[in-house]
């Protein structure tokens, strides 16, 4: 049970993976050792595996708000304790979202499902690993899910503090979803409407990954609402920035860097600013020839160039270049007039480049 | 916010079932009024419709546990609230195993995948809707999971009763989703092992449907350890008593009242406790039909009455029921001995009857 909080720099990004690290092994060791049932280290093994890939951003996120509405040493336990929530929440969305997506890897490596599967395929056949994968996979996102609950009772938080953390995790939650709702519900048919794909981004992406998360950690601290509506905005800007530089990522990333392919998101046909904004920008001719290639399951190597010199001829690639320095300007402004001590703003604009000039 | 306490008969089910229904109305319309998202309702009008078809049996035993452990009328809207919860984590289950079993009716009415590809039948290919409908679906249920939560948070809780109740939630969704996954790893070889499939049956229903709820009312009624393990004592062996009266349901129960048609589970191949004795009691042709036939995806109506025949001339349903008569004795005989008052007891053998001799 040692969360240690290294007192020279609390927002330092290794020290924060480290504690938040700390808090995921000790939650997870304390229920494999409590099992009753023998199949309950062999699930915890795999979400200690899945867990491990993770690039901490909601915990690094939900440290700092904690900080930069004035936290303390005498919190840290129970902020990084909620900060192992929200990565353990981050699994259970993820889990899910391959489920949903039928991806077959996730940060380089088979995705969940597909592990399961492979782990059965000794005994069945093969339409029926492929169903107990989905399943076991459904299953143990579930799980993750209640145990970032869990993490998040045990966090020894003081009553006045869990009135506040209680409602914004439970809006968190409800938002991720319905941005998973209208996420889904878009996917199949591609819009040229740029607005409907920012409006997934800001639930999907801005609100869950960095508006929420700042929020939670500054709630520990007792923010009041100056504090609360400086999180805000500086989250929403960087969340849009963040998840185009995920979509410019994902179609032109190294897979070897990214640990994704960038395939996956062209066969399935995703709507995202850039495939919008590329429809928006196409005469008839490019615009059949999106569609046609778009959202094609079999789509190679070959056709994905086609799609990628459609997006620049379109000047769509370089509008969303645009649009995330747009972003990223808004958000490190936002931080000017923020009540934020120095420690934390400085955090805060190292994690402003980071998320949008990132590479994977 | 109404949750009325009839104090002349607090354990009259109809009555639990009306405070527990206006707890989840409240709730739902808490949730509509503020949602910023109009797809709220649209996903919460779903999660209602789905919850109007239960049997509030979790809810019924939360109350009688709290009433049994001594609970008074300053708790009941606290143990109102706490019942819904249990009911709502039971709609996230259900739908959660109806993607899982890929099942198309549930309480007499299109599962919810079903409905929700239904529903967007008209924009997309056969194919598409299908996936549609099961992702939609699992995210539902990630939702009603989520609020089944929130429900929890906002109970009103003592800390003292939190500290009690907490766990035991937490303990209770994590047994059912390794009960789930102990179901799943068991699906598709069939199983002669009759402990096997009494040890799924100890997860899956035992404890979760009738030891848990009792527990956790309990807690809010500040039980000891005494209350705790009478419940326990009554909750095991009539919790097998419910599956197995349930298995017997999915075979031999009647659509028209069950809801359910009585072809899944045996097109599924699923491992009941009866199909385990009837394979241990099959001779070396009768095996090999019941192999052939059971996980059959078409088997129809005349392949069905082959299996019910077999059922019976391997003496495997009248073991079944007599097992059922044995579980609700040891039930009704932990009473006895139990520190409940006598309208809580009362309400116990009531419970066991209905359980274990029931239709539907």
């Amino acid at each position: 049970m040692s969360t240690p909080l290294a007192s020279l720099d609390v927002l330092e990004p290794e020290a924060i993976r480290r504690s938040v690290d700390a808090a995921l092994d000790d939650f997870l060791t304390e229920k494999e050792e409590a099992a009753a049932a023998p199949q309950l280290p062999y699930l915890s093994g795999l979400v200690r595996d899945f867990l491990s890939g993770g690039k901490r951003i909601r915990p690094l996120l939900c440290v700092t708000g904690w900080r930069a509405a004035g936290g303390s040493g005498d919190d840290a336990g129970s902020v990084f304790r909620i900060a192992a929530c929200l990565e353990m929440f981050h699994a259970f969305a993820l889990i899910h979202d391959d489920v949903m997506d039928l991806s077959d890897t996730r940060r380089g490596r088979p995705t969940l499902h597909r592990t399961l599967a492979a782990h059965h395929a000794a005994c069945r056949g093969p339409d029926e690993v492929e169903w107990f994968g989905m399943s076991a996979a459904v299953l143990l996102g579930d799980l993750a899910l209640t145990w970032s609950d869990e993490l998040l009772h045990s966090a020894g938080l003081a009553p006045v503090q869990r009135d506040t953390v209680l409602p914004l995790v439970s809006q968190m939650r409800t938002e991720l979803m319905l941005g998973q709702y209208l996420d889904l519900h878009a996917t199949g048919g591609l819009t040229d409407d740029v607005d409907a794909t920012l409006n997934v981004y800001r639930y999907k992406t801005a609100k869950y990954t960095i508006e929420r998360p700042l929020h939670v950690g500054a709630a520990v601290a007792g923010a009041g609402p100056e504090a609360m509506a400086a999180c805000t905005a500086y989250a929403l800007p960087l969340g849009e920035a963040f998840q185009l530089r995920d979509d410019l990522l994902g179609v032109y990333g190294d897979p070897a860097v990214t640990g994704k392919s960038r395939l996956d998101d062209l066969r399935a046909g995703k709507n995202t600013t850039l495939t919008a904004l590329a429809l928006r920008g196409a005469d008839a001719g490019q615009t059949a020839l999106l569609r046609r290639l778009l959202g094609d399951p079999l789509l190679d190597e070959e056709g994905a160039a086609v799609v990628r010199g459609l997006f620049e001829t379109t000047g769509a690639r370089e509008t969303v270049e645009r649009m995330i320095d747009d972003r990223q300007r808004q958000a490190l402004h936002a931080l000017d007039h923020a009540p934020f001590g120095a420690d934390a703003v400085g955090a805060l604009k190292r994690i402003a480049r980071m998320a949008t000039a990132r590479n994977s």
